[in-house]
Formats: structure tokens, sequence, C-alpha cells
């Protein structure tokens, strides 16, 4: 059950300043916080989907097509056009990387890795 | 340049046995060979796309939504719907895992980790 106080909840309902790369009527992208490697973007819908399952079964085209178009003009953005990888977490108990906010987001990530990367494969 | 001697694409034309979980118009899925979670899924479209980005940039809204209901339809196959993790790897330098076979491919993990997770984890 989505859980309207989570964090990327609170971007989307401009309670936390959201700094985004791109925004369009469904979707926005910003930075993420914590980054394991140079570039590390996070993109969402504004709907209320708490992971990539719920998004893909539940949303409407629409809004997929925003989705999947603030993805592509993110990359854009940032230069990112090869040399990349794309990560949806989902679940506490997802079994590579744990999903920690209940809000569908995906991670965009390119260039070198950081130094706390390291700790998060040795949690895997 | 996509090239259209990938494995994933030989599966695509029925030159390699494809064993699908699920197959409709525009997309398939299978086991991956070297599973490296207890379920480990693959989703790719039949279409010449060579990565997520090729794929959401230049699919027809048909073949996406055909991509996205097929990987719907593989979770639900598989019986995950909570506790997983979703990889798209992008290039031959991806900075996490890195892509070895050039055609557009979902990785779907659920459950245990196999001791060949370690080796990749490794290679980060």
């Amino acid at each position: 059950m989505y859980d309207k106080n989570n964090v990327f909840a609170k971007i989307v309902r401009n309670e936390i300043p959201r700094n985004a790369i791109v925004e369009n009527e469904y979707a926005l992208s910003f930075m993420d916080i914590n980054p394991l490697f140079e570039k590390h973007a996070l993109i969402i819908p504004k709907g209320e989907y708490e992971n990539i399952l719920d998004f893909v079964s539940n949303a409407s085209s629409a809004e997929q097509a925003g989705f999947w178009a603030c993805f592509k003009e993110t990359a854009d953005r940032l230069g990112i056009s090869q040399n990349f990888n794309v990560l949806a977490n989902a679940g506490a108990d997802a079994p590579f990387i744990k999903q920690s906010v209940f809000h569908f987001h995906l991670h965009l990530v390119s260039g070198p890795k950081k130094p706390e990367l390291q700790k998060v494969l040795e949690a895997i």
C-alpha cells in the first residue's frame, strides 16, 4: 500500500525542493543526494506508484509515455548516450539492492564509481 | 549500430530455441542461462534496439506497451510481486555491470542470490 509520506511524494507535492533536471506533466528527475557514480539521477513519476511493476501495471499510457520521455531527456541533459546502467529496486528485501523509498524511482547511472558504492556492494 | 548477429536477435528469429516464459507480438521473456539469482529472467523486445535508451526513444507506442505487458506477465508467471530488482545495462563499459549482448534486455531478478553473483560484484 502506497505511503504518501515518503520523501519522493513530498518532492512531487513541492513540500521539499525538487531541483529538477527535467520535469513534464507526468514525471520529473533529479540528482540522487547520495550518488554512487559520478552521474546518478533518479527519474520518478508524479503519480503514486510504489515500484516499477505497480507503475507499468497501473499507470495510464500518458503517464508511462511521460515517464519514459523524462528518462530520455534526462539522459540527454546529462550527456549520457552509452555506457550507463538503469536500475529499479522493489521491496525492503529486494535481493540485489534494497528499495529504501517506496515511490517508484529509476536510477540512471554513468561515469566513474564513487567510494560510497563499495558499502552498497558489500551489503549484497 | 545494431548488430544483427547477437544471440538475442537469433532467438527472436527462431535460429536458437526460445523456451519463452511469455511471448506476445512485440516481446518475449526467458530465463537467463547464467542466473545470478534463483529467479532471473530476461525480457526483450522483438524489434532491433541496442539498449533501453534506444528502445524508449525509437520503439513505437505499441512495441513499448507490448514490452511492458510482457514484463508484467513474466513477473506474474514467476510469482514475483515484491522484493525484486530490475536492471538494464548499456555499453561494453557500463560503470556498474557491463552489457554483453547488444540487444536491449531487461533483467528481472528475485529470490536468493547464487554463488556466481560474487564474481560479478567483484568485477564492479
